[in-house]
């Protein structure tokens, strides 16, 4: 383990006291206040600056896609990467409104891409293995998966991490690793991705009791990770960690993001404190996700927004952005009680 | 009445088309897109556009403050109005931040200003009367602030107003408006307001009790903001009716700006179709407020943020001001499935 705890309770002191010396009742800006707290003690400082905000987002294609547990085809993984490239998807839409940096890194889509700006090759190959059959993933595949996904954030300026991904089949995927890493019954982690009816679910829900079964086995993090996949999850585990390291401030998109992170704090027990739990997504599974992911292992995370989100790409990620830039501003440049000449509580 | 329902069943269906032919699955921006097709409705197009968007703050003062049912005095109102001009309150900090046009009015504070830019002097009278003891204003009174909110709206450019209120002891009267309009328990709609004590509340709760009985014939909605109070408020009644008479987009932020529009909606029943609930305060009564604020009268009115807010001042609807360029911004900018060369769902 080389990610220490933040925990620095003489900095939590001098930022907590200077949110209560604001003018505004004290933690009138409820959970603002709590996000600004965090950000200081992540970047460690009393006026936390977000500087050059990069927006990641991991592409890979699934074997166990063609088994038919998404909506949607395979080809819509590399249909989409283009559609990042040239501006048109809801991630490019909204990181264009808040002026972040989008980067596309291709983890192991079945697809060739021509190089060009903003896109990554960190193929791994073309599309992960079918878990049905056997493992998505060699061990090696896997652990090249994330030493690309720490590289990748190593290069990149800045001390802000927006995650997100796009692989279709990647639902599967992230439920197999929720169940596997916290125990949780499979019927509760699994739901209906980019928007299965009720008898895909349930078709989805059988196939993948039979994938956890086959890798009964797999039951260490780095296992469980190669045996479901997929490249794009690895990708990010390794950014997940690299940016931690780095005390950079992660901000985690919906459930594919989130069990990255879960595997991530499986490693690295303090990664979390670095997370900003940007949305709940409203994937089955992705409350139950949150639950495991909070700063210390008894406290549940808390998302920002709860808006009935399913889309992954980091859109709800860098939906919530602009909150992250409200708590660094109050922070900054509210005036406090006696600068302002305000009475305070009790001056009556 | 003269604020027509908002219903285009045509444009409805074609904000709802071009939403779907987006490269998502359908419907999974969640409340984005419900959002997306409620601004289309309001501006009445398939491309709205948030247009010189400005944040209006209504101060006044309370008379029944001085029976100590706030934690501050009342002199924190025109200490904050400086405050709000001079840049370091919340609401001013975050305007900044999404460069929001910001104006404040004096609808009534206990406070002689001096004039400035961004400041609009519409002052009723130095402070509503006690309404432990009498009306809080008379119905001239009442009807003079009504018009003036209509007046300061009309003179502003643009189609959104954000709108926020100051006023120490404006929780007293937002709890005694919603219980007086909505038939509800007065103790479920009396709350801790700026940080009163469980003891405060109880002091607060029992003179309440009092004055909504000493007013027990002011049933109608204008004889209840006349009895209950204040100048803000009836200020903010009126902006929100010439807001909605001029189908601008009416950003509400919490508790007392709620408070405007139900007194607004029971004069004019379509005025919620334009008001988008910026968030759900932490003040004890909001929640069953915003029960009463949907769409129509059997739809709840679901706010957009939930973050623990109990500050007012406008903070609220500044903080969710992204999401509703997030909407406008998705309708414009998305490519379609056909643009983009995506396949649909079931294309597999």
């Amino acid at each position: 383990m080389d990610i220490p705890d933040l925990h620095d309770a003489a900095l939590a002191a001098r930022l907590q006291h200077k949110l209560d010396r604001k003018t505004k009742p004290a933690g009138s800006l409820g959970r603002i206040e709590a996000l600004a707290l965090q950000l200081g003690l992540v970047l460690g400082c009393e006026t936390p600056r977000l500087r050059e905000p990069q927006v990641l987002v991991c592409a890979g294609d699934h074997g166990l896609a063609a088994r038919g547990v998404s909506a949607y085809p395979s080809d819509v993984t590399w249909q989409m990467v283009e559609n990042f490239l040239s501006g048109g998807a809801a991630v490019s839409v909204l990181a264009r409104q808040h002026g972040l940096a989008l980067t596309v890194v291709d983890c192991g889509v079945r697809h060739d891409f021509a190089p060009r700006a903003g896109l990554l090759a960190r193929k791994i190959a073309p599309g992960t293995g079918d878990s049905s059959q056997g493992p998505a993933m060699t061990a090696a595949q896997c652990a090249q998966a994330i030493a690309n996904g720490r590289d990748v954030v190593a290069r990149l300026p800045g001390n802000v991490m927006l995650l997100g991904e796009m692989g279709i089949g990647n639902t599967s995927a992230a439920s197999l690793l929720l169940a596997r890493l916290t125990g949780h019954d499979l019927l509760d982690c699994v739901g209906a991705g980019t928007g299965l009816d009720a008898d895909g679910i349930a078709r989805k829900r059988a196939l993948l009791g039979e994938v956890l079964q086959r890798h009964a086995d797999a039951k260490e993090p780095l296992q469980a990770l190669a045996a479901f996949g997929g490249f794009e999850i690895a990708t990010l585990v390794g950014a997940v960690l690299q940016a931690a390291r780095e005390r950079r401030v992660i901000v985690v998109d919906g459930f594919i993001s989130s069990a990255a992170v879960l595997v991530a704090r499986a490693l690295e027990p303090h990664v979390t404190q670095r997370c900003v739990f940007s949305h709940r997504s409203d994937e089955c599974g992705h409350g139950l996700m949150l639950r495991h992911l909070g700063p210390d292992r008894s406290t549940p995370a808390r998302a920002l927004l709860d808006l009935g989100l399913r889309l992954g790409e980091g859109s709800g990620a860098v939906l919530a952005w602009p909150l992250l830039q409200s708590a660094c501003a109050i922070l900054e440049q509210m005036a406090s009680f006696e600068s302002a000449g305000v009475s305070d509580k009790g001056a009556r």
